[in-house]
């Protein structure tokens, strides 16, 4: 069960260039472990950059989604390109943010069921089109997110989000990426309220 | 005829951060004119910055694929994923790399009636492949490359060439994006051999 | 959240035929809960009776399948008619039986990419393919299964599997089937060996 | 021209459970032969009892749908699932129950196209969606239904009978069952009215 | 019961060119009634006479394929194309020509589990992929078919043949052509032999 | 790059009957060479007269579409269909007709985001389902084009071009046709107006 965590060479963080082991080990101190997705990506510094920069814009900035609804696009996305690594590592991320421990799993088999409001349910629509379907996407499908109140940047937000992790979800299925193990049980149980 | 390049506002250059306006300025001297993927997506310079570090990191990069064929893989994936700027645009890119001016056309038709080599066919089944059915690729899909002479960093290549125009056609179907009326023309005369 | 486990009516258990009633008092003894599968069918008694004639008919059938293997069956097929209840209910006894916390997220997303033997890909293959293009299941998809050693008896459990989960996939669409809130947990954490 | 019925061994009459020879019997004295799908289920008596408890239950009920209508679901989704023998075996049980020679046939071809009323088009398109698609299947699907004036319980009724014909149709296509040459014939000439 | 067969107008024989009007008294002469394609192709002579040209250019050439060969490929291209008119009034011709009254409701449902020939499976494995996914054939498609023993002009048959159909179940799609009463009935039961 | 314009044996001019040179003389004399449909469908001479007779009853009649619009349908469904010689010589063919050097890319590409009237992109919207999913084309398809002014007998030009173009593209296919060289640069550059 000592599987590789991605079909090409995996750096060592001693060898890797500073900045992006610097990166590694930020997020190991945030999170408690590294996520395969930097071991792997590391093999090539330059695009490992480009593709965290354009991680950072799109997921930290602020927006008319939440956190949570970020992720929840991930997950649909991931789900529809049956892409092991999004869904797991991504579905671990989306139970901690919106503090719901059976969203993720939800919305994994089909976000149609989910629990997810009528607002939420247009954005995955769209994004789930988007991913799968980018060719039928046309100013018509815009019309039931503006009608949810989703404002023309946050539309944006929706289909980059949606075209980061077509990149995204390519690249683990290229590279044969491996979850953690730890992700796998990650936000399963409510922190008890205070 | 003065149809919009983008559903969302395109700023003008005069706006833009300088080392976004100066990498378009530098694109306007080389090419004679500014593509509008440089326009519509400066509407978030992050995204921009890092959108365009992939595209330096992955398609200026040494690599065994030729600049020819790796613009072949972006004519063939954008070609499946129905998506006019690239399949227009990268055409041009196309006749101009490979000084063929029927090769763009062919391969945005279908890549597997197109004059190419059997190794560039294969390339590009992987390309396809990826760029329609990620969760079908496999360890299996990179044996005809390996046995057509591609090594492992090839292979990456072809698939993050796929992967990030993957991310490139969705942003282009999500903003509507017009490929500039020069591409249509460009590289369709051979230049007289001196 | 208390969302109805069905779009039909649910008995109470006391308004239930006695048999009924006591499969169910049976599987709470077991199980610690009533799965919403049996509160859902009991609705009508009759067909209550068949379908779990007809499951232990197969599923307690002695095989040369293990039990884990009936399971992954189960997971892969409903995966791919994303099946929420069946998913996540049979996830959970699938990662019982196969004592590992990973294994049915695994083959929920792709099983194609999940740490399962040759012998047991090959087989889900078989399953998904019925699953999905029954019609195009003839004598030599057969083949590899014999040839990893799966006799006659083993594929028809194969097939018989995957046929009952598609009747059982399509009442949890019909009725808009919502698993216990218990599955999404159960057999996450390894009990400690002795 | 003599060929197997099933894939699997087909046990004799004499060597069956009196339960299972009994009900062959029935179907014999009153069809005047014993329909195939007899045969290839009594290989494993106890699928074989499940499988015609919940056949019997679903389509002897009483209900919304007349027997006709029943067969006309069984048909349509047998059809997009090119089951040979429920296509032709039905097909001759729906010629029968309609007193209509062309129906059969018209169904298997396409539903849309069949002198059908609205109201059984309405009835086969959801059908045909929960056989083929059944991950598509949504609370939105049940309003035309309900519009035309079937009761929650005629849902079930269609619904149920398709999932029972996906297991069917399954099993068909697993065991290559074979049609019996009587059933082509059967029902295709109109009994002359008294 | 009393439906149109075309949503065209349907010209009477008497007011249709001598010519056309002799083409379908012929045919009547010979199969005791006019089939409906006739009356609505009639529609328009012009289409008439070049659609007859065709058919009888294929259909009545000497070939390395039967008759009852040719019109399997009929029907198996118009049962995917699902369209009525041609499977059910091409379904009697074969029947007549195979002298086989189960042969065209087999081939319609799926040829892969009709009772033909390995040889004839492969004519008809590459007749259906050139009717549905037409981008796929390539110079491999051949090599089945030359093993078989199928000459070059064989397979410009069942490649026209398939093609003529393809623009034929477009019409009658089109057209909502509706197959006459007669066919159902042709062929069904075998001329006792003498 | 001598490569051969079919599979098939192509005849010399002076073998063929005098109708058929003449006509393919013809041609030449109006545009210049002669397009390599006509060699290769020379092959058959019977199969070729009824072609150019259903060709010229179709695309030389006079209907509610303008000869551009013809050329418009014939480039999106050759498109869909992915058949290079139909997409290369008739989008030459579009571009003169419509006096537009962009169009026949465009909807090549894709016909629903290139420069076409609501009224053009509703007949591409019919021709393009008719061509890829016939059976779905049902009255209902039919309404839009009403509502935006088609008549009768314009729908049938658009439904029976799309059907010719689907025996064209399959002919192609089947032959391995290919495009002439001078077919990519026609109509790529407006003429001067005076």
């Amino acid at each position: 069960m000592n599987q590789p965590i991605s079909r090409y060479p995996v750096p060592k963080l001693e060898d890797l260039p500073s900045d992006v082991r610097d990166r590694m080990l930020q997020v190991q101190e945030k999170a408690g472990f590294i996520p395969n997705v930097f071991h792997a990506l590391a093999h090539r510094a330059d695009e490992f950059r480009a593709f965290f920069a354009y991680h950072d814009a799109l997921m930290l900035r602020d927006s008319g989604l939440s956190k949570a609804e970020k992720e929840m696009i991930v997950v649909a996305t991931s789900g529809v390109n049956h892409c092991p690594y999004c869904v797991i590592a991504h579905g671990a991320v989306l139970r901690i943010y919106a503090r719901n421990p059976h969203i993720a799993d939800q919305i994994a088999v089909d976000h149609r069921k989910a629990d997810v409001t009528a607002r939420q349910k247009a954005m995955l629509d769209f994004a789930v089109k988007l991913a799968r379907m980018p060719e039928a996407v046309t100013e018509e499908d815009l019309q039931p997110l503006r009608a949810y109140g989703f404002r023309d940047e946050d539309i944006w937000d929706i289909g980059a989000i949606t075209a980061l992790f077509a990149l995204s979800n390519r690249m683990a299925h290229l590279t044969g990426m491996r979850p953690n193990d730890e992700f796998y049980l990650l936000g399963r149980v409510l922190p008890a309220s205070k």
